[in-house]
């Protein structure tokens, strides 16, 4: 098959012909790929930043947000039949540890991440697990939805987290309207009847939250702490959503959290730096958030088939893949960029 | 009548004749002190690092934690009458903003701090609201219970907040084993299955612990990480629960907890100075506490007498306040200091 | 003042001088009404059916759901000002018992219902207390809102109950959309992506579903059960709101619960009589709701003001109650009637 | 292999030779039953009151206790070896549906139930799945704890849904002190601080009850509800876990359940049958429960493993098991029936 490779860091991949991957054991599944979504973590990945963290050996695939169609299964597996239209949850989860027992699938104890620490996506086929594919209405196209697969999913396990605290009369914040931001703002409208705030430096991240249902817009210019200080009444949001994680973000965050209120961490860069005393005296709390469940990634698909959350993306066939990736590096790209095999 | 008062920070607190505090509103209420708990935050106060933030005019009587017997009560008071034995909750809140209405008592938007920011308990007699009294058992004498009204209050109020995480089989490690932590541990015994293990670099302080309830102790003096890493076999803690904030402390709880743990943060000092990479590839949330509301104090009250939960406690006179602020700064203070007005 | 009071059980209320409510305790608060719901449960109080659940003395003045003016505060009240508007919780709770520390108001251990136990609404004036009014925007009338103080309330906590379980993908059948239903269907769609089958024998009252926000409206007409069996995939539905309690309701909201699923008990009338072994195998659970809490009715002011929640309603005067009375009992008043004083 | 058959219902079984089971899947595993606990819902099936639920085709071996060691597995099996000590969860559920995915195993949409739709434990070798074996240590012998597998996680299920409302000052009735209830009472113990109040007619069961931590023990002659409502201070309990449901029972419940409590319905007979006027105006709740998952299995073994639940029992060979069956018919059965294969 053709597929995208990595073979030394700081590197372009190198698009060329590999092995087609098989099945091995009976809950293996082979989708061939209709679509795959490119993240800024593949960029770090490029720069070598998850080398150590992955172990992965070089060369592989990068590609971890994934779409397409069953291409052939193990013989155990009941859940999806070849040709089925799937979207593919971004880890591999053994479903036999307590952490899968409990539908935690992110914290299985003997998990695998495809497209990090072996081979993705930016391929023809992909080799993961019956326990990785949702099955789709055959009418979606990959390219719809491929991006879901993780920016979405990630922003969808940190809405959730908030519903319990974001009722009516609520205000939340969130920082940042870029690829995962969108659909943030998009599932807290979906769950939640929360005043939605959304932060930006861009004036088109603004308008794209004002068209996926901000009630109101901030730039963030220097003056943002102060207004978002009227539209909280002096108190500060119940909620911080932060997108983003770095160059500022933080700071402004815990500025604009009410106290007693919750700060969602999902973007990062920087170092979430409080002193105890403010945690305290303000009583303030930080929620981390990693990907989310599969049983997320489903709920994202029925929002996503009622018409509750749309995304937005460009496309690049998959031999321009280095295209792609400089134009994400330099800010050219708008929306979530996706590559197209062949 | 007779109080200890700050006239000037860094300096020794004066005893002194000043006059009796006065019903004026309709849910005033004057409690004769029976004791009054010491607290580091006394001193923190004498050192005037509270200053700015609390506002307060000197000179002013300090004393948070305090219990005794109500003197007189104000026209619309219905809970309580003349003699009753109470525990008075730090706090003084408004009863009719929405935090107050949600039962959410620290966060009352119009709340008062006595012996922060006006008159506290270090004195004969203390003004408080029907609000913050809690009438107990004739039996039970305020020296017995004074400190909980603080100190118990803030453990229990971090403890139920862990509930929810603290199921069967599940671990938690409790850093400090000092005036809060020894209620922290029996709180836990008594609220949860989790199985406890306390970090503390005393001997004695564990050895507290272990009377309290903890299933293991770990002295503080290199080897703890390692130790704990063994007894949570590799994973880490469900929850850290934070008692100190400083000295080591957050570094520490940061390695123990487990992948999608919790930390409580109750003690303050240093920061919680974590990258966002960390929090967010771990799932790791910081959770802040502050005080606790009025039904966690009667929680606590019901905990004591049912005998689940004891203080340990060191009892001066009221007029040698300084003596035990002293022997509370030198280590010399064994459990909680107990001030008993003549 | 004028008012109108049930002199003897059977028999028309009587539009009557009496006198005015007079202020007596610190918290204590007159309003001045705008206007007075009239709810089913006011027919149920003529038939005598409360009489002796409530005790009430006759002759009295009913009235539940009230809103108005400010007229006059006892000397304790800050919360509210001589002519502010407010809506007026139905409930007075003592706001010093555990259930009232907890913000559970409606089982305060010493609350007062008026309109039911003492003196309504259905006048010029209401005595009640600081604890049960909520200041509105002054351009708010209270004709607008009046009814939302009960049959709005009641809607609202039902539905937040639901909340934790009605996530993306889930289903709930309401049952009946009249006074409170049609507020329900609001509520759900302010609070949760869950998709709403409403089931009614009028149809009108589903071309006010429909208006409100129904997904699918299910006519009653025999073939309700096979139909939502359809639109649940076979599996019922996760939520039954069940907003009537007799005349088939329960039956076939029994029937339409998913296995794992809850039903909400709002509507009165008959008996849940329902095998233990069913409950068992199906693991189906039944919750009970009454009226809401000061921070629902706050909640659902806000709905209100964001444009989330509208009431349908007809005006009555007050001297024309007892023809209102009747054209409720007879079915011909549509959404929920409104008495205004002159 | 030697099983024990039911062939005609109202039928004494056959204890016969029949064929050993087979590895059929990749995720099917072989116990060799160390140990099977006898319920009265086998009395029931023999009695062919499941007859037509189950679908079951006769001949076959009921027994849906059981507990043993790893005989035999299928290729894709990774959580047991041959020679490991085992419980079996009850059921076997299909790991890929929505509920299974959720961790909610009991409504797994393909699950299958040994010893009520199929062949079960009362043989020497059972057939079931990964996803059914919990590894034990091995010093742990099947008899001692096979009738957790569903005596006892059917009462951990019940009592883990109870846990947010069972906080300090609380106070729970047990009905019913018998195989089910004795296990409650040991986990209402190790997870929460409720008063436990335990009603039964047996003066037996009272003292397994006393000895298992009830904190009072209120005989079933007549004089019960008074006592309750004694013990409660007029208020009733806020939680009632009934493993009874029949025989007065559910009466006696709804009688002693406070205002705003919550019944849960864990014994089955006869029905729940109560206004709905009552239902709402008490805000009552009932709620069901069925078995449990696999996680509240794991959470009972680390109970049992610390010394928190300890269960009591009688043995039997199991070819005697037509004398037990008798004997738990005639209640001459003390704790629960254990059935040891040769």
């Amino acid at each position: 098959m053709i597929a995208a490779r990595l073979h030394k860091y700081h590197e372009a991949l190198k698009v060329e012909e590999i092995e087609d991957p098989k099945i091995v054991g009976p809950y293996d599944v082979i989708v061939k790929i209709g679509a795959a979504g490119l993240c800024r973590t593949d960029l770090h990945i490029q720069e070598g930043q998850w080398a150590e963290k992955s172990g992965v050996e070089l060369p592989y695939v990068p590609g971890h947000e994934n779409a397409g169609w069953i291409h052939e299964v193990g013989s155990g597996v009941t859940n999806v039949e070849v040709g089925d239209t799937v979207i593919v949850h971004p880890f591999i989860s053994c479903g036999l540890c307590r952490p899968c027992r409990k539908g935690d699938d992110m914290h299985c104890q003997f998990g695998e991440f495809p497209g990090i620490g072996r081979d993705g996506g930016f391929a023809q086929f992909l080799h993961t697990s019956a326990r990785s594919v949702i099955k789709l209405d055959p009418s979606l196209h990959p390219t719809e939805i491929a991006a879901l697969a993780d920016a979405g999913l990630t922003a969808i396990h940190a809405v959730k987290k908030a519903i319990p605290i974001l009722g009516a009369g609520t205000k939340t914040v969130v920082i940042g309207a870029g690829g995962l931001g969108h659909i943030g703002i998009q599932c807290l409208k979906a769950y939640t009847p929360t005043e939605i705030i959304v932060i930006d430096p861009s004036e088109k991240a603004l308008e794209l939250a004002k068209a996926t249902g901000a009630d109101h817009t901030v730039k963030v210019d220097g003056s943002q702490r102060e207004l978002v200080r009227e539209l909280t009444d002096g108190f500060g949001a119940d909620a911080i959503i932060d997108f983003v994680g770095e160059k500022g973000a933080i700071e402004d965050g815990v500025e604009m959290v009410m106290d007693g209120g919750f700060y969602y961490v999902i973007g990062y860069g920087e170092n979430i730096n409080v002193p105890t005393i403010d945690i305290i005296s303000r009583e303030i709390s930080f929620i981390g958030n990693l990907v989310g469940t599969y049983i997320d990634l489903q709920d994202l698909m029925t929002l996503t088939a009622q018409g509750k959350v749309k995304l937005h993306t460009s496309q690049y066939p998959l031999d321009a893949i280095n295209d792609a990736m400089a134009d994400l590096d330099n800010g050219r790209l708008q929306g979530r960029g996706i590559l197209v095999p062949a």
